[in-house]
């Protein structure tokens, strides 16, 4: 075994240790950590802005991309923005314990589903320090021991918030190895952990489609895989065009760099010849290219679609765009390319709208509303570790409950069988 | 490619497509086609029963043991069992569409969590035919298309009863291919399902611990884990001690072949002089050898028990058994051999059972029961496909509701961020 792999598996014991302290944590003891590590995060603000500068001008140094830069960049007011995360999930509803079912059988026993903790939690991350408060933060309300390992890019955030973390949890009564940063650089620490089965209960990678792909394919450990979103919005017969407009460019242009924005637009023939010169022109005022099909590329300015262009999730201010002759054939169009993150339809048509909810397999469909509303904010969960897009446990935004398994307690008075 | 890869991908293709149907079908067509599918087992039972003569001839000649043959023989019986099994499933509430989280949020959007099927299932079980019929039925009325990987050893038994199911289904309504027999022998075919990421949803592995790793190990498909119980009882200091005989005896030899029953004893050293010896004699007298610590060794016809005794999950009339010294030594003792199956306590002090309840992590915690109630059947579900052993998505026996993920349907009119 190396010396990484050791390291690696000890911190993943200290979390198992500390897991079964925390999963009989009462909520108001994991409330006082909770403010307890908002507080530190404050108090040791010039700790953390320090050791962020530095991961700032490595990042320079080596000529990484000024949109990437800014992703790394802590301020006050980010700081701030971390610890404001910390009280907020402070002031949810403990996940752990709630009853899920519960009924008395037929021989007198009492069944109860209840809410339990993973146990231990890794979550694998992209440059974003902020990450580390909120996971954490999510992590230890949820009554599961965290193991982040943050990529080395922002190494030196991550160890000064995760010291301050620690201290505060630790102060607070609860073990401190609730919150560990994954000691090594590079992907070979990831990598102990993706085989860490039965130390590690589930592994949650955040970041862009290669980080995920490569957990999903390297790992023994249950994933819950998160955010790639090839995004649709289709545009019916039937819809009101006006509305039609503002959904496509609010689901484009409004934060193109996120997973819930779109990155692909179907119209119906029907509406084609009003709809697309429209919306082309529009797409193209707010710096969109659209890349078309033949219909639509016979607008100027509107760059020929390849097969490829369809399943590309753009991230940028670009969008493939399609004719389709049916709402069958956009739902045969949205089987071989999305993603299953989210589909929104424009439809004024009940019908229409109810064969599109039933037809489309993705995390959320949206009727008559933008793509950009799938988010555990918008949805009103309070705290987010990520958006599902697959089946199993978790599908869409994933909040406390998410960060949950449960267990069967069956009472009875000496019951055999 | 090979010809076994090509083979096996086009029954995955197949299988989505029926998926598509199935996932829009009515509760009342799923149910008439289950009624068709008990009704073909009925009418093709000789057809199916020649075919298993075959199968037992084979077994027979490769010398396969005798209790391993008698689970592969089907009899009258047996198939009118496996009918009854269809109709009851078509007796339960449809999961399918089940409001699972609803609110208007604040901006007016609806937002509505939804049970949706996974799509394709595949399930990877030994040699029971029985469990193609019923696995047949449980996807079906999910709204999942199955994908069954017999063993080999009851290839015949399983192509006669899968062609009774499809003719019943395609009869009905619904796609012939939502109920298909993975084609090949051997593992090849399995390990082929484990890599369809993409056209398989769900695998789930039913069978013995080496089936459950190997497909835990090498699948990049999610895996729904059952099945292995290591089941402890602990007999408590305040145990009632002729309620604590009933449920070890009753734990370990009501039927000592299946995953809950009891494969570990742990006794608090405060009872263990008065009841050590008593649940050894009966244990005993009930034909179970004791694998025992030197507490329990220094009775007659105990044998030294070593580490890996406590490891075992034996399936067979034998127990391992240790005396403690506190509850937090039995808890650390399960934290520490226990496969999270299902662990019980006897003990008449609600401190105690509170404490055990909430530090031991397993599917199922038992309170003066035996463990032998961890089933679908005794918990009421109507049918199970398995006991999940793992945290992610489901714990414990499995229904029709953990054969569903969930879908967010949005609606609102014209909503943007």
């Amino acid at each position: 075994m190396s010396d990484l792999e050791t390291l690696v598996l000890d911190c993943a014991r200290r979390a198992r240790t500390a897991a079964h302290e925390l999963a009989v944590a009462t909520r108001a003891s994991k409330d006082t950590a909770l403010h307890a590590m908002a507080d530190a995060l404050v108090a040791h603000q010039d700790a953390i802005l320090a050791a962020n500068a530095e991961d700032v001008q490595r990042a320079r140094d080596n000529g990484t991309p000024e949109s990437l830069v800014d992703r790394l960049r802590l301020d006050e007011g980010r700081v701030a923005g971390m610890a404001q995360g910390l009280r907020d999930v402070a002031g949810l509803a403990d996940p752990v314990g709630e009853v899920l079912r519960g009924s008395t059988l037929a021989n007198g026993l009492e069944l109860r589903q209840v809410r339990a903790p993973f146990g231990v939690v890794g979550i694998i991350y992209e440059a974003r320090p902020n990450v580390t408060a909120d996971a954490a933060g999510i992590c230890l309300k949820s009554g599961n021991a965290a193991l982040l390992r943050g990529s080395t890019s922002a190494l030196a955030s991550n160890r000064a918030i995760v010291e301050a973390l620690r201290g505060a949890v630790q102060a607070s009564g609860l073990p401190a190895d609730a919150v560990q940063l994954v000691p090594g650089e590079g992907h070979d620490a990831a990598k102990v952990l993706m085989r860490a089965r039965g130390l590690v209960d589930v592994l949650v990678p955040r970041g862009g489609g290669g980080l995920i792909r490569s957990v999903v394919e390297e790992s023994t450990v249950p994933v819950i895989e998160t955010g790639v979103g090839n995004c649709h919005v289709y545009v019916d017969a039937e819809a009101d065009l006006d509305m039609a407009l503002a959904i496509v460019l609010n689901a484009k242009t409004h934060r193109p760099s996120v997973c819930n924005a779109a990155e692909s637009l179907l119209v119906h023939a029907d509406v084609a010849e009003e709809f697309v010169p429209r919306v082309v022109a529009a797409l193209q005022d707010a710096g969109v290219t659209v890349h078309g099909d033949e219909r639509f590329a016979a607008q100027e300015g509107v760059e020929p679609a390849t097969e490829a262009d369809f399943d590309t999730e753009y991230l940028s201010l670009d969008i493939s765009a399609a004719v389709v002759p049916s709402l069958e054939d956009a739902v045969a169009h949205i089987r071989r390319h999305s993603s299953g993150h989210t589909e929104a339809i424009v439809t004024r048509s009940q019908a229409a709208a109810r064969r599109f909810v039933a037809a489309v397999d993705s995390a959320a469909v949206m009727v008559n509303a933008s793509t950009r509303f799938t988010d555990g904010g918008e949805f009103g969960f309070g705290a987010e570790i990520g958006i599902s897009t697959q089946k199993l446990h978790a599908r869409g935004p994933m909040g406390l409950p998410e960060m949950t398994s449960s267990k069967y307690v069956v009472t009875g008075d000496g019951h055999v069988r």
